[in-house]
């Protein structure tokens, strides 16, 4: 796929690298779906390299993950940023200080800047916790509560490329779970969060691997 | 399942009958669905017979599968009846007529008055081609086209209670088909509808034999 974040294949890090494409995941929290990312990585699921984590907060489980995986680490919080026109330039310039091309929300919980989404474009994925676009979130989403209370008998989660809007991008990849008669919503956040960690490093292997194109609000596939 | 359709078990075609639970099939068109319910029962896989056919429409081959079956048809055209009550009216005595103890809607291309909802509460199935609340219909649905157009890569059909609002009662059971890269409309409409086939025969079963209840916006079920 093309890269928009470095002009060149894989950038500085890549070349010292791998040579395998690097992903720039952003986190907020305890990094579950980094865990998935990096396990599907070690297994051989997914030809890439994780080459920065940036969180949103410090003292999170999620950078103790990268740190464990010898993955560079940034910390870039609100707090430290007069704008978020400066938040988002100063997460641009990490992410392509680490040659990054495909950036990835894992539990982020911040809604950057739009440059950053200009610095990407359709090379942002979020994960969201529905099958989109039922039970869109916004600053605080609670969808698990809202499929539960809804009453509806089955849910899952979208991976989306990341736009202006929020959870209106482009849809890559979604996948569905049963929600059961005696769920609550943490059960059935559980089961949406283990087809997430099934679903993003699938969806990652596909843009990497098949030359998504967007058509309207589609992605279609040459490939994968 | 109670019955408030006739306040007896079956009523006087049932007890005239085979003892099993009387549906009333509502239909406009083509009858696919109704085909699939009547296939289910004669494989054995729904405990139940299709007590009256009613359509919105005459000349329609839905009449034709139901006359085919020796099945009694009544055709309720709006244009036959004053006021949409009336029309309601002349359903809810011909549903119970026949001895009626679930209604399903199978194509069904009216919205009907809600002396019927009110005759048959929770007693009225409806199946949309969709995975509802995603794209709802309305008076001029068409999700198939508007989940295709979306870019969703999950869809699906929904079998709902019908309340007074459209599209929008507890929804009784889901099923889930992929949308391809190379779907059109017609292609994504035909797999959805082969799953409805199967979808609504089963829903059918769980309403008459799970003892169904609506918490709020959910239907839970004792069994099945």
């Amino acid at each position: 796929m093309a890269e928009p974040g470095t002009g060149e294949s894989g950038g500085d890090a890549a070349a010292a690298g791998q040579g395998t494409p690097a992903l720039g995941v952003l986190v907020s929290g305890r990094g579950s779906n980094l865990r998935a990312i990096l396990d599907a990585i070690e297994r051989r699921e997914l030809a890439a390299r994780v080459g920065i984590v940036i969180s949103s907060r410090t003292g999170v489980p999620a950078l103790d993950i990268a740190a464990a995986h010898d993955i560079p680490t940034r910390v870039i919080a609100p707090r430290d940023y007069p704008s978020r026109a400066e938040e988002g330039a100063a997460i641009v310039a990490a992410l392509r200080g680490a040659g990054v091309e495909l950036v990835v929300l894992a539990g982020y919980a911040r809604i950057f800047d739009p440059s950053v989404v200009r610095a990407y474009p359709h090379h942002i994925l979020n994960i969201h916790p529905s099958l989109l676009p039922a039970f869109a979130g916004g600053m605080a989403p609670k969808p698990q509560a809202d499929a539960l209370a809804a009453g509806v008998k089955l849910s899952g989660c979208t991976v989306h490329f990341v736009t202006d809007e929020v959870d209106a991008g482009p849809i890559v990849a979604q996948a569905v779970v049963p929600v059961l008669d005696d769920d609550t919503v943490e059960r059935l956040a559980e089961r949406i969060l283990a087809a997430e960690h099934r679903l993003l490093p699938e969806a990652i292997r596909r843009v990497l691997e098949g030359h998504p194109r967007v058509e309207g609000r589609r992605v279609l596939f040459d490939q994968g």
